[in-house]
């Protein structure tokens, strides 16, 4: 995809001569930058800029491998059909007027799409405000140059859905200064280019260092995740629009919790992608990531606080507990050596309350002196110093701050407050030292969370990724009656038969067509047993009297079996299990979702399913080890642990089974939905005692 | 307290005529502003800024009933002396180089207080900042003029233990004219003035709408709880430290629960007083309260966003569901009347994406004529408009837009992000017609929140602080043999019987001295039966092996029986008690908070008791009516209503069980804690099933 962000020679289609106007603006943008071949096409200009015009792309000498178009939408069609017989390989439409104006538009959209995919030709956009490469000052877009002509080159790339907000974070960010940008893709209505086709150049683009994607869709999710897995670089993900997918039609438990963006944030997790929920938070993740990309491994959480504020460290403190993180320990060594710097009656602790120091030893010093012991203690990871600016005397020498924390190889981070103008100066200098700093605690915390989080990911043995991912289970694993043919909601009988060809651990069960054969099949399992009634079109049994638990003698079972019998009417069959004992009770599933393709759920299930709605998704295939780290990222760690002496969950047999699921769902397009529910833990082990297969 | 806040006449003790000097600031911010009497006080100085300068405070003439102290802290108890003899009723004592600094200065602060109790001096301080009124330019304070003297006024005040946070948030908001100021009270060590003194004057302050308070401790809980249930205006409070807080030596489950500042929440919530985590999140719910402090009564949670951007529509609604709100459903009219303002392929739906109408309409038309349709709509309770500064021609009409806010009387917030200059002149702008605007949309709409939801409960029916209070259980409730000369962890048969006497239903319970008691005792209860032994000091009973379940037939029982005697060993018992059958499992408790005194509690219970950490506190003595509130504080409300087919708790009878362990609590102060663990909700009616009164 170099033609779109390093071409050779660039047409501007719909270049004009008013100023005041995108067809001007983006020739003036590439004279300001952009060191290729210009060429304005317009028939009513001879010349725009300074640049000779020429009527027609047609009439375009090379070098032209890009075409900026800035028409009409009506006559898009016919200007990329130019552009593909003249062979230019990519076009940028910046025009509006298609998909998200209605019918008409959208029917123009899917016209336009089609020419270009008959000539050859790549499309991005259209409804966007183009590529914005502040680092090349590669600038193909209508945002005018004033915008981006200060703004300060860094390695965060960006690639965003909305051009509006495209625009709106590039003014932000380069008025207010607070962090520096490589490229900048607004990617409108992605009718051809989309995110993955993005991501992927600039996963290899020497420039970019983090990317951070504000995205209303992931058009191929699957493929999405894959390219973030094989990422070297973190990748920030702000998805709006979760609060609205869901499941109005969710026949399963499973797709009922598959609502709330859990599939998306769920896959993100697995590919090790960092999730945003607000716009200046996805920039903050960003730039702390940029901030510290090297750290060596073994960095933990433990957070050393120093602050002009005994009350701000206090709240630093509490924030540090809510985001994960500890107070450091100070080292007895750390604390002699701070005490050459602070008055006889202070003792120094962790958060270092500088100020008294400061009264007598003056701001520089003490700042300096105990970052440089902070940063020495090996028991500190990362060191989080309150600046405040215009006032009390306390600027300090953050260059020397910045030198010092390079050379350990530590993060720090700044809290600064202050009078306006000493802020923006303060965080100007900041930025020019790549030292990140926030005007909120608690920003500045969640993202030291971030940071280190991050790198102790990066660092872990490379399970997830590079894990082999089990062949999916097909048909010749699965006789072909249980599934062909079928259709809805399979029955408990049926869906437990597939999982147990699938190898999932399935409760014991016999299908009993009289009292005496349920008697035997309840000798044979042991008592107490369960008796189920399957009546066609039942999908709730327990709400219609179809479960019998506890049956412990063949008096008890032989009424049992003849209620049973009556209940569920012609056609209808009864199964007989053992009782299980009561243990954790745990909800495991498959759904296929639009984007993401199929997904496998683990959750807390019995009553708590709902009302915890402690669940996790991953994407099918799963390997074992990514099966791990999905048990691993439920809330309630500590009831799997064996908590109140129960024994603990056997984490690899239910990990087994979850990547069993997941190969199901991947073998059979035709599966929608499964739900194991409930999955009940007895010993450790999981096993299957209800289950629906729903085709 | 007004010769704190508007005194007659001030001396300046410590007063200089070196302009760097904290002493001839504060005379310098006197002149500045205070209409009163000066008296500066330093034999040095004939003169001080103009005016006469007196060697001894007791020198100085009518009137003077503040003295502002600004002198090293040896010389701080000869001066309250003086003050105290010259009859001055108050002094603000700025100088730090007490308790701060150690044991030495502990000791000075003490003596210092001793002089001031004797003496009838109420003392201010030290360690701080003192008063700065920007409403009435009284400032009595060592920040300097150029801090205070361009603030906007306005109707927060603040109480603020940090001096420096004090001086900080001064500076920082001064200077981003973010919000407007009344009066700031940096209270510092609170030896003798401390946040109930303050709150108590805010309260009744006419200037003040809204009060904010950072604070560290807070030395009287129950009397600021009771403070802040008799306030008719929005209280929002920092506590700081609560991650430290914490019960390292708690004997019960109740105690172990009220570590991370639970109680403080608890208490918080049962005055109705806001919470906030961060300075400017603080400052943030203040000034949106602030903003719109007279909303009529049935404003509900529906919010119309109206955005130029799609996808900050999209991001925006994501946060509103997570913050409680609901995006608006606008009626059919709205809709027909924003269709005039909208090209005809668009349909207007919330969030209103305005963009495609600007470019046919422009700005000011489309904003004024969506925010009067919008607020127009019945089903709309707060509108949410997206704007942006300083490009794409989007600078809306802010004027116009209040007008019509203020006339419909429904809050209208903004999200504002653009360039930092056109931010800034907007932020000014708003905050002159005061309209909350906000950086990010995360805070904006947590604002919103806030803001609806304060309302909502105020227009409530006044349940919490007017209903009464049951008086407390006194000894002549109990029988004097259960806690008199008793200590520690009393067993369960006698803490059961000190609830059952406080009117808590409690399990039937019978202490059985032999195998045929024991049958007799099943037969009357009815089997299945519990066992359980209670040996002298083993506080774990079914870790023990002290507790048998499900016993169903005799020789069950009398098997049980003997295992239970040989267990409890010489000197123990064997209680015997109906098996209940399972339901949901409650924990319920009373624990003694040296600041907020006794507090019950109420959780989930059984095993979810530590893993969900579901638990809520409340201030003892508490009203039927705060017990139901209590109740309807844990997040588990699902469950106790009666979840897949369980009947609903009883609520009310809960709350009577809340409220004794309350009037326990509040009639017997060697009560420390109780643990009623666990409380079984049978037919939606909890009992006590075990419990621990700890003295």
């Amino acid at each position: 995809m170099d033609y779109f962000f390093k071409p050779k020679g660039v047409a501007v289609i719909g270049a004009t001569a008013n100023p005041k106007k995108g067809g001007n603006i983006i020739v003036a943008n590439l004279t300001k930058g952009y060191t290729g071949r210009i060429y304005p096409v317009n028939p009513r200009y001879g010349e725009i800029e300074g640049l000779k015009c020429y009527p027609s792309v047609m009439d375009v000498p090379d070098p032209v491998d890009l075409a900026v178009v800035f028409v009409g939408a009506g006559m898009v069609p016919g200007v990329i059909r130019d552009c593909a017989a003249r062979g230019i390989p990519g076009a940028m439409l910046e025009s509006a007027g298609f998909s998200e104006t209605g019918p008409d538009g959208a029917a123009l959209q899917q016209e336009t799409a089609r020419i270009a995919r008959d000539g050859g030709i790549r499309l991005w956009g259209p409804n966007c405000m183009g590529l914005v490469d502040v680092k090349n000052r590669s600038v193909f877009s209508t945002v005018t140059p004033s915008l981006w002509e200060t703004m300060i080159p860094g390695s965060v790339s960006l690639i965003v859905q909305s051009g509006m907000l495209a625009g709106a974070f590039l003014i932000d960010l380069m008025s207010h200064g607070v962090m520096g940008i490589g490229k900048v893709c607004s990617i409108g209505n992605k009718m051809d280019v989309a995110e993955c086709d993005l991501l992927e150049y600039l996963l290899a683009d020497d420039e970019t260092a983090v990317i951070g994607l504000y995205l209303e869709s992931i058009l191929d999710g699957a493929g999405f995740i894959s390219l973030c897995r094989k990422c070297p670089k973190p990748i920030v993900v702000l998805k709006g629009g979760k609060s609205r997918e869901g499941a109005a039609a969710a026949m399963s438990h499973t797709a009922s919790m598959a609502g709330d963006g859990a599939v998306v944030s769920g896959a993100l997790r697995q590919a090790g992608v960092i999730e945003a929920d607000d716009f200046y938070q996805m920039l903050d993740y960003c730039r702390v990531l940029e901030s510290f990309q090297d750290l060596p491994p073994g960095r933990k959480n433990r957070v050393a606080v120093m602050t002009y504020s005994g009350g701000a460290g206090i709240v630093s403190s509490d924030f540090l507990q809510h985001n994960g993180l500890a107070l450091a320990c100070l080292s007895p060594g750390s604390i002699t050596r701070l005490k050459a710097v602070f008055p006889p009656w202070m003792a120094p602790a962790n958060p270092v309350d500088l100020w008294p120091g400061i009264l007598v030893n003056g701001t520089h010093r003490v700042y300096n002196e105990t970052v440089k012991v902070l940063l020495a203690d090996p028991g500190v990871d990362a060191v989080f110093a309150h600046c405040f600016a215009g006032g009390f005397d306390l600027d300090p020498d953050l260059a020397a701050m910045a030198r010092l924390a390079r050379s350990a190889q530590k993060p720090l981070i700044c809290w600064i407050s202050g009078e306006r103008e000493a802020v923006f100066r303060f965080q100007q200098e900041a930025l020019a030292l790549n030292l990140p700093a926030f005007r909120e605690v608690c920003r500045a915390v969640e993202c030291l969370g971030v940071l280190l989080g991050y790198h102790q990911r990066k660092h872990e043995p490379a399970g997830d990724a590079s894990a082999p991912v089990p062949p999916p289970i097909h048909g010749r694993d699965i006789p072909a009656d249980l599934i062909d043919g079928c259709c809805g909601v399979l029955d408990e009988r049926r869906s437990k038969a597939i999982l147990k060809q699938a190898g999932i651990p399935v409760v014991n069960e016999a299908r009993v067509g009289s009292p005496e054969e349920a008697r035997a099949a309840a000798l044979r399992f042991g008592w107490p047993v369960v008796l189920k009634g399957i009546a066609p079109g039942a999908v709730h049994k327990t709400e219609a009297g179809l479960v019998a638990l506890h049956i412990d003698t063949p008096e008890a079972l032989f009424r049992a079996y003849d209620l049973m019998v009556a209940r569920v009417g012609a056609g209808g069959e009864v199964l007989l299990q053992p009782q299980l004992p009561s243990g954790l009770e745990l909800i495991a599933g498959l759904v296929r979702d639009p984007q993401f393709g199929p997904c496998v759920m683990c959750g807390l299930g019995g009553v708590m399913t709902e009302v915890l709605n402690d669940r996790a998704f991953a994407l099918a295939p799963l390997s074992h080890e990514e099966a791990l780290g999905l048990i691993g990222r439920l809330k309630s760690q500590r009831l799997l642990d064996g908590f109140r002496g129960a024994p603990a969950l056997d984490r690899n047999a239910l990990a087994d089974a979850l990547v069993r699921l997941g190969a199901l769902g991947a073998g059979f397009p035709q599966i929608r939905e499964i739900d194991v529910n409930p999955m009940i833990v007895v010993d450790g082990r999981p096993t299957a005692v209800d289950a629906s297969v729903i085709l």
